[in-house]
């Protein structure tokens, strides 16, 4: 075992937490908030619930929503403007993971200047950040507790990883109330982005005992209460436990990175801006398929996790069965389709292939992979 | 599900990581560094060693170690003078889980002014503390990730709990290569607290999910490593899994509290002065029994943490082979002894049975206790 880092924030967990929102920012010292989020969530009344827990606390308010699936650079600097302008001296966010990574990355250009690109990799962000409380409305990202912002250049198209320390908020609410406002699609989406977090974290070459706990319980809280989720939006019970899936796979990612999905995923998203948990989807299989060799043991732990039945079987074989299960789950959401019914043209794989070979992702996959064994990944995912 | 907090600090784990201590020093803002140590460690070189890192990194230090095996108010008293008069804006402990309390307890009275019974309790510590690094020099306590001071007091012959977020250090630094200079009787009494850390947060009232994570981690290094890592010192293996089970059990109790165990052990702890790994060792076996009745399934789920084969048997049949696996593995670690044994007099029983009922760690003990329950666990463990 090498030496290893494990950081988290603060994370305050449970239905109706939101009304700890006007206390933690509070205490990590704010007078005027700068509230980022997204028309969805404000127009199923989160924000002004959240205000009126600020405003109860004392706190002036300045919001700023204009958010769309993925996080966008021009985003960033329109909300950075807004920012500075505001006067605020704290963010808060109440929303999913595409405002969050907004605001993380708002709050590195406005104690930090310069321009995003300037940041990424690992541990470019040396001055401390604005203080930020994170309340999530979707159970997925899992971006309320880690050191990652992902954010597309959209020159580039590509999904910039920004990976420091100070990325971390100070707290982290998670109420799952807040997710009986989305639809079945969107549980679908984000809780296969949660449950690919755990998978890719426990194969992870920079996976610790620490981390391995948090991916195991993410994959095993997924497989067992995600369908209940996407089945019944009014079931809480399941919206608790995902909400608990996309914590601990947050904080699995955070201190484990990831592996080549995220590597390649990272690419498609910054082109066609459709659901990162709908690339995901598309291409997790394939990536297990392609690591199974490099860690048979650690497969067949996800297929136990997965509530899998591999008494009897050679290790090559209950490894294997976490494949079949992760192809029902995929079935069974309505995710089980293929790069191509998501718009990727077979002609942008090569240039995807190049890309991903530099996404700091692919540094953790526990099998190293070359440009063509991406771009094989790739075909077959279409 | 109700809301749950969970926090802890920023964690560097590995061999050889103490060289990490003088840039933590640095991170946290440290200038004058005030190191709080025992002579055991001091006389095995780690302080030097720690001094070194800490010098080079530009820090100045001054040293206070005058420890003994259960932290003492009266110590805290001569420590709080030492740092004052010291000019020091940070501390750093290098050492087991008594001079961290001890040093936590300097922290507090050091900018909370005051008498230490002022903070007994939950949540009574209002000014944070001077920054704190913690490296410890065993694996047991866990006392570097937890929101805990567990501290005598001499007058009253029992141990005061405070219970507060600030308490939580800025980073905890657990390199198990300052193992290696500890004795295997101090490794089986340490690592036996360590374990009953994952019991009794496991069964605790306040479990979360997050919190049961760590617990079955602590219980499951615990029993496979311990009984190497005392008949073998030079196992590094066990010791940096040890260390793990610390740590895991650890972060659970911050989060989690304890049990009756240690609601008991903080009374006889107070009155002997042996080691609290003793005293859990003794009592431990009997508050599972005691338990059992109130959450067979989590026994059963202890029971197979600990390797116990419990296929074809009935929930209580497993539950109940977590407490022959206990008594197991207490005698081959050498500490299957009763708290008659370690010096207790009988005509204690009645004090501390009272005491005992006003431990905060009683108020998340899976089943209710009695003045009469606790006086009848006391004699069972006699
Ligand atoms: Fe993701
Ligand atoms: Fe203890």
């Amino acid at each position: 075992m090498n030496i290893s880092k494990f950081v988290m924030p603060e994370v305050i967990f449970g239905r109706g937490s939101l009304s700890q929102i006007g206390d933690s920012a509070l205490r990590i010292g704010a007078s005027k908030v700068f509230v980022v989020s997204d028309e969805d969530v404000i127009n199923a009344g989160w924000v002004d619930k959240a205000k009126h827990y600020l405003h109860a606390s004392g706190l002036e308010t300045v919001t700023y929503a204009a958010l769309t699936t993925n996080p966008k650079d021009y985003e960033v600097d329109e909300g950075l403007l807004r920012y500075l302008e505001s006067g605020c001296d704290a963010i808060v966010v109440v929303g999913g993971g595409s405002p969050t990574d907004v605001a993380k990355a708002i709050a590195i250009l406005a104690t930090n200047g310069g321009v995003l690109r300037d940041y990424e990799g690992i541990n470019k962000v040396t001055r401390p950040l604005p203080p930020m409380v994170i309340a999530p409305s979707t159970a997925g990202a899992g971006s309320e507790v880690t050191q990652f912002a992902i954010i597309v250049d959209s020159k580039r198209q590509l999904k910039m990883s920004i990976i420091s320390k100070s990325l971390v908020p100070d707290i982290a609410i998670v109420d799952p109330e807040l997710l009986r406002t989305k639809d079945s699609a969107l549980a679908a989406a984000t809780g296969i982005d949660a449950f690919t977090h755990g998978i890719e974290t426990y194969v992870s070459l920079a996976a610790t005992p620490m981390t391995e706990i948090h991916s195991l319980k993410c994959i095993e809280l997924a497989s067992q209460y995600l369908r209940k989720a996407v089945n019944d939006r009014s079931d809480m019970d399941a919206n608790t436990n995902m909400s608990m899936a996309s914590l601990t796979g947050g904080l699995a990612l955070s201190n484990a990175i990831l592996g080549a999905t995220h590597a390649m995923t990272h690419q498609v998203d910054g082109l066609l801006d459709k659901h990162h948990g709908e690339s995901n989807a598309a291409i997790l299989p394939h990536v297990m398929e392609f690591n199974l060799p490099a860690c048979p043991e650690k497969f067949r732990d996800i297929a136990i996790a997965m509530g899998e039945q591999v008494r009897g079987m050679t290790v090559e074989e209950a490894a294997r069965q976490s494949i079949v299960a992760v192809n029902n789950l995929l079935s069974d959401i309505g995710l089980h389709q293929g790069l191509g019914e998501i718009g990727l043209p077979l002609d942008a794989i090569d240039r995807l292939s190049h890309n991903a070979l530099n996404d700091a992702c692919l540094v953790t996959n526990p099998r190293p992979a070359s440009y063509e064994q991406i771009a094989e990944i790739f075909h077959k995912a279409m």
